[in-house]
């Protein structure tokens, strides 16, 4: 399923609730769902992990909803086969371990 | 673009470096865009904030990716065109507005 379908599908069972719930609201939720992944993460469940891995993307997709974000064509535009830094596949950039010294690209 | 195309395009640009930081250091990174997501929304930025989207969405492929998750299947596989927890669509639950009193289904 395309990124885009994903996104209508989920505003479709979603958008109203979403909606009411505001933009603050729906982000603090999808932290809490990236907290609840590092937890399946730890526990070592792959069916709890699945089950979190589904639950970001779909509050992810939310998100994108209630901030009119068309989530398939920003990802394209920014990662489009080549890393946006340093624009090569496979990446070329510095290795970091961690984003503190980075700017907002992804290596 | 399907979501699984977005992950294994994700895998040939950062697989060797996602491994080599490991699910942690990854799973690490995930949790500062997503930080950086909710500071765009702050910002009123549109340019920024979709940057920060595609980064999210990037970084969480990175993840599904050094554990071996196949984020489309686990997506659809609980978001189904109706809510997982209701059956219906649009949701028919209960409205909450916050996870904290949630079990793991969307609403």
């Amino acid at each position: 399923m395309h990124v885009r379908e994903f996104q209508g599908m989920m505003r479709r069972i979603y958008y109203s609730r979403d909606f009411k719930r505001g933009t603050e609201g729906t982000y603090n939720w999808l932290v809490d769902e990236v907290r609840e992944l590092g937890d399946a993460l730890e526990s070592g469940n792959k069916k709890e992990l699945e089950n979190e891995f589904a639950d970001v993307i779909a509050w992810l997709a939310s998100l994108a909803n209630v901030t009119n974000i068309d989530l398939e064509k920003t990802a394209l535009s920014k990662y489009d086969k080549k890393c946006p830094k340093c624009g090569y596949s496979p990446c070329a950039c510095a290795f970091r371990t961690s984003s503190k010294d980075a700017s907002a690209q992804h290596p």
